[in-house]
């Protein structure tokens, strides 16, 4: 079985989990098999369409010298074409498929003909502009197409044990090496992501080189090479970080370099910024839906509590970037916490980043709008499109870890896994209608003395724990039940966690959302939609005293559904008043029934407003 | 007797209101006698001492070749010296004063010694800048200048009979009459004001030359020969108007002329863009306090809804323009709904203007502050304090108006009036702690047969009127209820307004009131400030359903404050939290009693935050 793993810490000196491969977790049936499904089956081959029509491969046979033209579309765009390599990688890792890997193979092949004889490789900076190379690295993202190469080499790699990607990404990381570091050309990329696929790289050569240029790239940053602001993330040594700012794909790809830098070489300083930067972003910055980034200008992160729902420009990328980067904090501090915005992220503003159909895309998501915000094909900037596919395909990936102790269940999701594990393989079935029910049925089908560590998510109130149908209490360590045990094979784990739609408030300091309550059931966000509501979305006003009913639906693909009760004003008592008595507004109001979905469920149909956060009566 | 009329429609062929004047009515006790006794004791005579220690009086001197020097301050100050002179006229209007009327005369003196041969008068167009005359119309002033001295003149010549300012104004507005006008000089103020003035001047003096000159001046707008923007209402014609737009002041100044020229002309599409813009004002853009103007940006109205609390500029000037703007629109509609805003505007955000000491003011009115902004003793640009308090002086012509059928009676305060109406002298003496009481003893003290026309507010849910003390049920027009009778010497009439503190909700489309309420009770808006509450008073949630209570009190000169009940979040709960469920919140909060006081009197103690609009728990 080749190595699969997302990242690989098996050797990683301060990481405190190991990773558990893609291979080793087949995702069954449910709300994310179902989104993987698509991206498999349709995701993939209409973007690689796309590639093509969009001219992205047409720019790699161009600089082989196989084609004729100018350069297409933005200096940026070999790496769409990357992070399709990489989605495919992962969908070839849970299931393989012959067409795909000789169509990644040929693509490939496109890649590398495209390569220098030196190893660089960047399909824009070709022909008249080779000059031009490393000369501005603060705006024209080489290093960060050289990251998303690397990641795909990688992921490739992994996938089929070939090393055709792999070696061009190699190559080209040795060219950089051989510009930049101590003693050679100073800088960083004015866009994080080359950190990150560096210290991948070194855990998949232990070639230590990589890992000092990664060290390089973060230490570079706060000399203002790049800006020196706060849109470069380079107004301050990442060590001395207190307040995550500046464009937030950027921002947050960073963060995962600087974790996963953490995990190899345990420098506090990184550690501590990491710590400041994730309280920054979660207590003041990040929308409910996970969404990160308030402002269109500069796709920035705003002030802390600016929040703004309409104007949310919450990319895609970002909350990709989020997920990845907590994904890689579990790994030096095993707490529920990280796993808690992993699956508020990926279940709510991650998730919303493709259609049903899996072929339309947000790269904005807002959390309240008029109807006129719809997904779209593709973008120009189509940076969201293979980053969401590449996500979704590796979700395998995220379910579990592992540690010297046991098996660390952070996602619930119906599943089979059979985990290497201290020279076994420890086989688990789960069964669960998660996210839309909270019983987790896991059965053991391995004999083995191991912990289970189940994440009891911070959204619950009441849940039980049964083992073998007996209820235990077992130690609750950073929101994790911890099940030590000596397994037989059979053994029955039901952990149910009380699953009600709730009614969530605002810090009120976030000014938008003052007056107004969101509903979330388990992990999902729900928005009110005008398809579903024969009222004027933005007239209602939820009656929080009302009781809250969970209906499955097998509309949009199935879901959970919620109603309650509501008012919507009397027509016109708003037309000719500014100011009324609350006492005069109540009786010149009705009652409605209103049904909410799930976030990342909407403007999947007719074209209408949307609204997060409700006016509460 | 004088003529004190504020506007005399006497001999208006499209009025349906005759004025009442000033030295008719006397305001003996409560709020607004002692306002008015303050104005006369501290403001105006700390006024005058300012006018010279800023030199506004220097600059006249200095005109009249008195004084060497180089002109001081912005090129409109010589208004503060007008408006002021038109302060103490109303003063000696209602109570003579022989040193006041002496500082007068020395004052018009010093005007009338800057005055150039030829009529021309504007301290700031002397000397060398004198070729400068009337080539800037849109920013420079000169004819709102001449605006103010005219207002002035004729209140002098009202309140004492002598001609000495008036003739001075006449003079000027002779001089302006022979430069502009059909077949003269194109253009217009780029500060409206002096519409309003000519056209008193011309009920004054019955020289229809004035009222040509009103007309032609507002005719002038909209062609572009100010600017052609909205902020100096130039964009269109004034007929074609259907939003309030631009610079607060000017724009509510020009309403008052346009009224007045609709009082003379009777020109129906006058009329009907005042509809339009009274419309748009009081359902769109006015703060709760009356306040007008949303916006710092060019002292101006916002778009629609758009009332932001924290930096409202409502400025004190713009108030005090719709006060007149809507004392002038019930001479053409007599309907409750001009004086309603005319008090709404009085209590709240006209009154706020002034500290009660007499001796500070706000420029600038916020609904919300955290306590940094507090009244000045005067300000560069100093429009705001000389114009509130000839506001504050003239208040008793604000009382009443007559009509054929009889005495209109539109602000409830303590007064005695005798008022000339058909022959005859109408003697009311009105006892009333309104508005800290809806109670309103009414005594005729003379025998006629008249109408009372009483002023329903429209804030009143319940009333009832006695007549020696047998219930009636009188007929309601236009929310005034009219007792027509054979009045008899010594007949009492009781209104009784239920006055209790309601709980008021704003419009949603206001942003920044959602989740908000205002407290009022009657016509007074309250607010909470931190000097009378031992908690932070932003956490504060209301509990609506919590019974407000009503206490008199003889702080701050003497109010009812309000105290209610309402929540404050345990400390620390919004620190690290970004969203809660509303029940982890509602286990996690303390009641408090908190104590309101009436908008107008806050940051009249130490400094410390203000809210109008609290959070609804």
């Amino acid at each position: 079985m080749p190595n699969t793993f997302l990242i690989n810490t098996t050797n990683s000196p301060h990481s405190k989990l190991l990773p558990v491969a893609v291979s080793e977790v087949r995702i069954t049936k449910g709300l994310l098999a179902e989104r993987m499904r698509t991206i498999k089956e349709v995701t993939i081959p209409t973007q690689y369409e796309l590639l093509e029509q969009t001219q992205r491969l047409f720019n790699f046979r161009r600089a082989a010298g196989k084609a004729q033209g100018d350069y297409f579309g933005f200096f940026f765009n070999d790496t769409d074409v990357y992070k399709w390599v990489e989605a495919a990688s992962y969908s070839l890792m849970w299931e393989w498929d012959d067409q795909l890997d000789k169509l990644l193979d040929q693509v490939i092949e496109e890649i590398k003909s495209a390569q220098d004889e030196d190893g660089y490789l960047d399909t824009y900076f070709t022909f008249e502009k080779k000059k031009e190379r490393w000369t501005n690295l603060k705006d024209m993202h080489e290093l960060y197409c050289a990251g998303h190469l690397i990641q795909a080499g990688i992921a490739h790699h992994r996938a089929t044990g070939k090393t055709n990607l792999l070696e061009v990404a190699i190559k080209f990381a040795d060219h950089i090496n051989s510009v930049f570091g101590p003693g050679k050309k100073e800088g960083t990329c004015g866009h994080p992501e080359i950190e990150m696929a560096l210290v991948e790289l070194f855990r998949e050569t232990r070639d230590y080189k990589y890992l000092g240029l990664a060290r390089f790239f973060i230490d570079e940053r706060g000399k203002g090479l790049v800006g020196g602001d706060l849109y470069h993330i380079d107004h301050k040594p990442f060590r001395d970080l207190d307040e995550i700012v500046g464009h937030a794909v950027r921002s947050l790809y960073l963060n995962c370099g600087a974790t996963d830098l953490y995990l190899e070489i345990g420098d506090r300083s990184i550690l501590e910024a990491l710590e400041r930067l994730w309280h920054s972003f979660t207590e003041r910055k990040m929308y409910i839906t996970g969404g990160a980034g308030a402002r269109y200008e500069g796709e920035a992160f705003g002030e802390d509590y600016e929040l703004p729902n309409e104007t949310a420009y919450a990319e895609t990328c970002a909350a990709i970037a989020s997920f990845m980067w907590n994904y890689r904090m579990l790994f030096a501090m095993p707490e529920g916490r990280f796993a808690d915005i992993m699956e508020q992220t990926l279940y709510n503003g991650l998730l919303s980043g493709i259609s049903l159909d899996g072929m339309h895309y947000f790269y904005v998501n807002p959390l309240s709008d008029n109807g006129k915000h719809r997904r779209q094909k593709w973008f120009a900037c189509a940076c969201c499109p293979p980053n969401i596919a590449r996500l979704i395909a590796s979700l395998p990936g995220y379910v579990y870890t592992k540690s010297y102790d046991g098996i660390w269940m952070h996602l619930y999701t119906e599943n089979s896994a059979k985990i290497e594990w201290n020279n076994n393989v420890i086989e688990l079935d789960v069964k669960t209608n998660y996210p839309w029910d909270g019983d987790i049925n896991i059965t053991v089908n391995s004999n083995a003395k191991f912990s289970l560590f189940l994440r009891i998510p911070g959204w619950v109130k009441e849940y039980s724990i049964l083992v073998n149908n007996h209820e235990e209490k077992p130690e609750i360590i950073n929101r994790y039940a911890k099940l030590e045990r000596n397994w037989e094979k059979g053994d029955r784990v039901k952990l149910s966690l009380n699953m009600k739609p709730e009614v969530i408030i605002s810090n009120p300091k976030v000014k938008d959302n003052v007056g107004r309550v969101a509903i979330k059931r388990g992990p999902i966000v729900y928005c009110i939609e005008q398809a579903d509501n024969n009222f004027p979305i933005f007239d209602l006003e939820i009656d929080t005293e009302k009781e809250l009913k969970s209906i499955y639906s097998e509309n949009l693909k199935g879901l959970v559904v919620i109603k309650g009760k509501g008012y919507i004003p009397e027509k016109d008592i708003w037309e000719k008043n500014l100011y009324l008595p609350i006492e005069d507004l109540r009786l010149k109001r009705n009652e409605v029934e209103f049904t909410a979905i799930p976030y990342y469920a909407w403007a999947n149909r007719e074209q209408g407003p949307m609204q997060v956060w409700i006016r509460k009566a």
